[in-house]
């Protein structure tokens, strides 16, 4: 147990983001620290799965996650927090844009819309916590709870978040991809920054773990640091660990864990797929973010592509879309966030278990350093 | 000393890439293993560089690093090895891109070619071991010294070229970018695996270092493997070690040393760089290539580019055009290959003291790590 693990109230210092409260709960269960992404969540659904956590964690801490994009068109344009938001947003993707993807389902089968069942991005569907309005009544919902570890998964929080948060008793991360991210909001109070390095699922920056970890260490001085990105076993978290890392905060390997809530034709894919099936685009939700490389993410980085649009307008039309595409069981169109890690995800098997191994391979990984660094020396 | 220390009959599992013979001499006397990078040289001057170094190392073995493209246009074309094979190649760049490439110049003041020192590429220019005939030339003059560790830069070498290194008692090293560049050799008699990571200088693949290493490891069985990208401090080394490697092979971190050839401009340059000013492009040689950013690569990567050339049309294209630019002193088009890990390349130090300090940087972090782990038991 190390200062982190102390500090959070946890025996290993594993850290495993999740959409899924079942996996969340496991890992807070098993000495991790399960963490839950809202993102996609009404405040009414945040409330939900807070109190199912708060009843099924047996007592230990969890985190909850929330993006809070600095710059969104919502926000740029003042559409405020008006009821009609997603309307008023949906209204600014251009034609052209639309058009593109109507195309794109044609050419793979997926038939036409009739209407009977309008898609409504918003609550429940897509990611509506990439509006600013969104995200802040989500906030408000996780805030109704007892905090014990808020997570912004775009760079810091505002200041302002951050003493709240604070004040609630809770421990503040901050997500970064380079070391500049780290220092503009060093002495704002962020109590663990996260390296999320190029390897990650997600929205990503383009500096690997291996030089990403030990850079943002070396500029937040006493703050703990978290390696994210391409971390699955023991072996990583070692390594994480010898980059000067306090924890590792892992997320893709869970998509593929029983208690995952993961569609399980995507699993099926997950189980078989290389590093380099994934793919940084920003076909998904505006800005890089690695995923499966689908019909769809090669459709909009190809030479036709209209272009992608800004958080969340190009979030607006994947959901939709791809929606319809799933609807249609054309998979080829469906995909989602994973990290260069998928390469080890090669079997179902519980989120508890996927800790013990991580657990057990770093404790095997440090037996056979040290005997190394013995015979070295 | 592991088992690869052993093998090769040095003190420390660092392996130091660089075409300048003094490095390699450096750190091959300081207890390391240095490798001359010889793709731009002549037979003439590997011979001279080789037998340097058999008289500069102090008695300790050495590396020779080779290119051996198994695609190139020369090869494709049938041009073979005539003795015009450079000017046959010269005469296939399109003039589209000779026209791009002019405007460019013209666009930051590098004065037109007026004919009377006619740019010529081969032997002491450019990077003539990309084209297959000079590639097989630069083998000879390798074979006719003693060798010790002959790598292959691109993927594995042929088998044939496998066998006669083994037959002169040589290892030999093959780079890889993914699992299956290892598998694809494996059974040949590669001696070790390389394992370039998206980190890294010159060519690279996407994969990250905290994915690559483990899983190229885990399909290669009992062969040794370095891992390769974003390393030059001892944490870094540490992490490569605890992901499986048996030794890192480190490059641009020897660049800014003072031994180093590295134009005093280019060193300059480095020393303030992030990581972030690196970029993977195909504008150099015709296979992507992290390098530094510059108006170069930005050109050939933009939105007006004709688009990068096959290897090695690509290779003369820039030779030329950015040897011009240099002669001008328009440092803004001049790079050069660099991995991420220039963020920590900020002061000019001996190659001998860069040595010393990853050791010792390795020796803190293991005691550290162990620390953390006794007490984590």
């Amino acid at each position: 147990m190390n200062q982190l693990c102390r500090d959070f109230g946890i025996e290993y210092p594993v850290f495993a983001f999740s959409h899924c409260r079942d996996v969340v709960a496991a890992v807070s269960r098993g000495g991790g620290m399960g963490v839950l992404g809202v993102v996609a969540m009404s405040p009414e659904e945040i409330d939900i799965e807070l109190t199912w956590l708060e009843e099924h964690c047996g007592g230990a801490p969890f985190g909850v996650d929330v993006v809070m994009p600095a710059k969104t068109v919502d926000r740029e344009q003042g559409l405020g927090d008006s009821a009609s938001v997603i309307e008023d947003l949906t209204a600014l993707i251009p034609p052209g844009h639309r058009e593109f993807a109507e195309r794109l389902m044609e050419k793979h089968g997926v038939p036409r819309s009739d209407g009977s069942e309008p898609y409504r991005f918003g609550h429940g569907h897509g990611a509506p916590g990439l509006t600013a309005a969104y995200g802040k009544a989500q906030l408000e919902a996780v805030f109704t709870h007892r905090n014990t570890f808020l997570v912004s998964a775009l760079g810091a929080p505002p200041k302002e978040v951050i003493d709240r948060a604070h004040a609630e008793g809770a421990r503040v991360g901050a997500m970064v991809g380079k070391p500049e991210h780290a220092l503009k909001s060093l002495g704002d109070g962020v109590d663990v920054y996260i390296c999320q390095s190029y390897e990650a699922a997600a929205h990503t920056g383009e500096i690997g773990s291996m030089v990403l970890v030990p850079d943002v260490v070396d500029v937040v001085g006493d703050v703990p640091v978290l390696a994210a990105g391409g971390i699955g076993s023991g072996r990583q978290m070692a390594a994480a660990m010898a980059l000067g890392a306090q924890g590792v905060w892992t997320g893709s390997i869970w998509l593929t864990t029983r208690e995952s809530s993961t569609d399980p034709r995507v699993v099926q894919h997950m189980l078989t797929m290389k590093s380099t099936d994934t793919v940084r685009s920003r076909s998904q939700t505006g800005k890089p973010n690695r995923q499966i490389r689908t019909a769809w993410t090669e459709a909009w980085d190809g030479p036709e592509s209209p272009g992608n649009l800004p958080m969340p307008l190009q979030q607006i039309l994947y959901s939709e879309y791809t929606d319809r595409a799933r609807r249609a069981g054309k998979y080829e169109l469906v995909g989602g966030p994973v990290g260069q890690v998928v390469s080890r995800m090669n079997k179902v098997r519980s989120a508890g278990d996927v800790l013990l191994e991580i657990i057990e391979e770093y404790v095997a990984t440090m037996e056979r350093m040290s005997e190394t660094y013995r015979s070295l020396g």
